[in-house]
């Protein structure tokens, strides 16, 4: 621990009392690392401020001592933004004791929380008003509200509703400066100048700490359907897309799985079964949901998805038969990673493109990486209509046991580039962090990488918020 | 014209042709003071590039020869953010022979346009199409798609469809240092960093000039009905939104207007006459639409009407009957600035408080505004369910002619302090510009102020963008 460091955890302490400090070893360990142990950092505190006033006096601190903070919340996100630096040169902010929901209205449509709040918490508070918070993902469990903002998170419902930047309407934060910005009234206009909510969306903690966040709620969902389809392609898929979309706007989930994705879910993951008989390269897992009580929702997916197969769209399609089936319906697609890791050693990448263009970029990369890598298998899967797949490469049966270290980093600079050229994003949802960084400074324009370093001295000249982050 | 304006003018004519600057005073003229004729600016020269690499060359010759640009679009804002300032010392960068319209697609529910496009000739390109683009006010015919990016621009369609901000889907835009910012690329998910996009959106030039954006589409209008209501007061109005709301998505346009204002209208406007009979304290527009043919918006509407009267909502209501009396409805509302002005002086600010406490704030600053001001009328109208209204104060019938000059600005200070005391904002949509800067200055806060300053240097160390504007 450096005399800086000593120095400040001191000064916490006092200020804030001991609950706000911790420095056993034992219980920051397992904060000190990414959820999936690929970075293993160093932090000789954690400290836990449970107010808004207490992170600003924490980062007033951190100012004055000049050591770094990295702000954390649930620790599941996939880019390694909230694990600290290797070295200890940087102490833990953990947000997790700022837990308070503020307030649930139904009325108005609004939540506020603070950024420790666990996502499934909130959903649940949603519920009890009759109003729904629409952003999911598999790790609700344990993420927060912050980490959902500062990495700008998506999930599986973006397609009808967006990623936390359309869903956040206000930020409260405590700027690099110690100054408190508060978003927090709820506006639905407001034209004063730049927006700070939207530069601290998606920052990942490297501009200041989302204290609290103003979230938009919709009505409760009265009726879901679950439908499973088998289509020929890609372009099918979304073909069978657009034709729901033009004609209802009950769709919020459209999932595309290839078959032999599908097939490594059904034979390592136990209690699986296929939705559909007879083999169709393609699936798509499509859930339509209605806020009215009074709308048939299974007999109108049934309708729709009748007349795309008299269309030729799909070769086959069936409705979950009741909730237990939707779920398991469900339970194919998230277990797609999972099944993937039991088969062998498999690189992941979150990557967009245009979505009218994603069906042809998936057939024609995968072609392209198995050619350049022989004995590789390439596909992707996901949330086709947002035009954000992940483009996962699993390595051959015979792959060698470090074949993830030794060729990874080839790969994905290899799909990185055709992602690129085809005008795409490396990183569709997950940030920047620490992983995707070298590969952002090797593609973004130099305007661009200046223009992020600017914003980013401007408002941290002391580079006390989340040192080595996102910023190339 | 000093020597580095007359040094750049040179080189711009020398690399751009004489048809991207004109020296003419009498082609220059009507630019330089805001539509409203309430500032007067001058700039030697009016720069008129026809693509972004144009507008690249003229940003780097500007920070060569530290000449400041003043863009401007259609010269239609309400906030003197186009007018340059009046010792000369900018040059106006018009933006309209950038007109193109790049791409509309109705598959992809997007258009790329360039930022000097007319907003008029972007709907009906859309329309064209079988498409939308949903944003639209008064100044439809000359405003343009750049400076409505640059104000975050709302009007009258925001309840249903969000300002430009949720529209916009992507910004081209030229940075200080010359470099090209590519956003139009139509990823509906990409978080590589902070957004640039976001954060040139109503940023009224002061950080790089937009040159082109990619907006969202949306189905067209297979039909509308517009009614109005009468209702006792602003609180009443509000339930009747919620009330529609909680049963139907099609509203998208609720407009409050007092019954004074509308007497106004009906006094100096000809061939208008009230819709209903009978004094309503206050009175609401609606219109209600729908992009499904086999929908009867018409006989929706009235349905959820006649519950509304039912339930004691309203005191009487009616549908407009055709397309001609649903724009006669529209012109009430669109008509009380104009009647206004007529009857004698007016003093407008455009505000927003959380659409919850709307309707009392009206009727709480309205009071209080006339008691502190003897002689003159306060009153509110517009977007309700936005929470955002024109509070307007108009002087009593014998008034001194210089009345909005000597008392102008005390009464507006008086009605930004109530705002601010409401947790509301004094610029809900016009932007801050030159008029209202002293105002943002005095009531935001010190951290804000030092942010926005921040990050204004950061990105435009040089200060050639939009001089004296918005930033305090």
């Amino acid at each position: 621990m450096t005399e800086a460091e000593t120095l400040l955890i001191e000064q916490a302490a006092a200020k804030l009392g001991p609950k706000a400090v911790i420095t056993d070893t034992r219980e920051i360990e397992p904060w000190v690392s990414d959820w999936r142990g690929r970075v293993h950092g160093a932090a000789p505190a954690m400290l836990a401020p449970a107010s808004t006033d207490e992170v600003a006096e924490i980062v007033r601190l951190a100012a004055e001592y000049r050591v770094p903070l990295v702000p954390q919340g649930g620790n599941t996100g996939m880019a390694a933004g909230a694990t600290p630096p290797a070295d200890g040169s940087a102490l833990l902010l953990s947000m997790r004791r700022m837990n308070r929901i503020r307030s649930v209205s139904a009325e108005n449509r609004l939540a506020v929380a603070e950024a420790g709040v666990i996502l499934a918490t909130l959903h649940d508070a949603a519920h009890e008003v009759g109003m729904r918070f629409p952003l999911t993902l598999g790790a609700r469990g344990s993420c927060t509200l912050g980490g959902l903002t500062s990495t700008n998170a998506g999930g599986t419902q973006v397609l009808k509703f967006g990623t936390m930047r359309s869903l956040v309407a206000g930020v409260e934060a405590v700027l690099p400066d110690g100054s408190i910005h508060n978003g927090l009234s709820g506006l639905k206009k407001d034209n004063r100048g730049y927006s700070l909510d939207q530069l601290l969306i998606g920052a990942e903690g490297t501009l200041g700490v989302v204290t609290a966040v103003a979230l938009r709620l919709v009505p409760a969902i009265a009726g879901r359907a679950v439908a499973w389809a088998g289509v020929t392609d890609p372009i099918k898929a979304l073909d069978l897309l657009r034709f729901l979309e033009a004609r209802t706007n009950v769709i919020e989930g459209f999932e595309l799985l290839p078959q032999d994705s599908l097939d490594l879910v059904l034979k390592h993951i136990p209690n699986t079964r296929s939705p559909l008989d007879g083999g169709h390269a393609w699936n798509v897992l499509i859930e339509a949901t209605t806020s009215d009580p009074d709308t048939d929702i299974g007999a109108e997916l049934e309708r729709l998805l009748a007349a795309a197969l008299q269309q030729g769209l799909a070769g086959d399609a069936v409705l979950a038969a009741n909730e237990g089936q939707a779920e398991a319906f469900w339970k194919l697609r998230d277990d797609i990673s999972e099944a993937e890791r039991t088969e062998g050693q498999t690189l992941a990448h979150d990557i967009s493109v245009p979505v009218a263009d994603m069906p042809a970029f998936i057939l024609d990369a995968s072609a392209k990486v198995e050619a350049a890598f022989p004995g590789v298998t390439a596909t992707g899967f996901g949330h086709l209509g947002d035009g954000n797949i992940h483009f996962h490469v699993r390595a051959g049966a015979h792959a060698a046991p470090d074949w993830y270290d030794r060729e990874g980093e080839q790969i994905t600079r290899f799909v990185d580039d055709l992602v690129t050229a085809a005008g795409g994003s490396i990183s569709a949802e997950h940030g920047i962090g620490q992983l995707k960084r070298a590969e952002f400074a090797r593609l973004a324009s130099p305007g661009r990488i200046h223009a992020l370093r600017a914003i980013k001295h401007a408002l941290d000249p002391l580079g006390i918020m989340n040192p080595g982050k996102l910023v190339p």
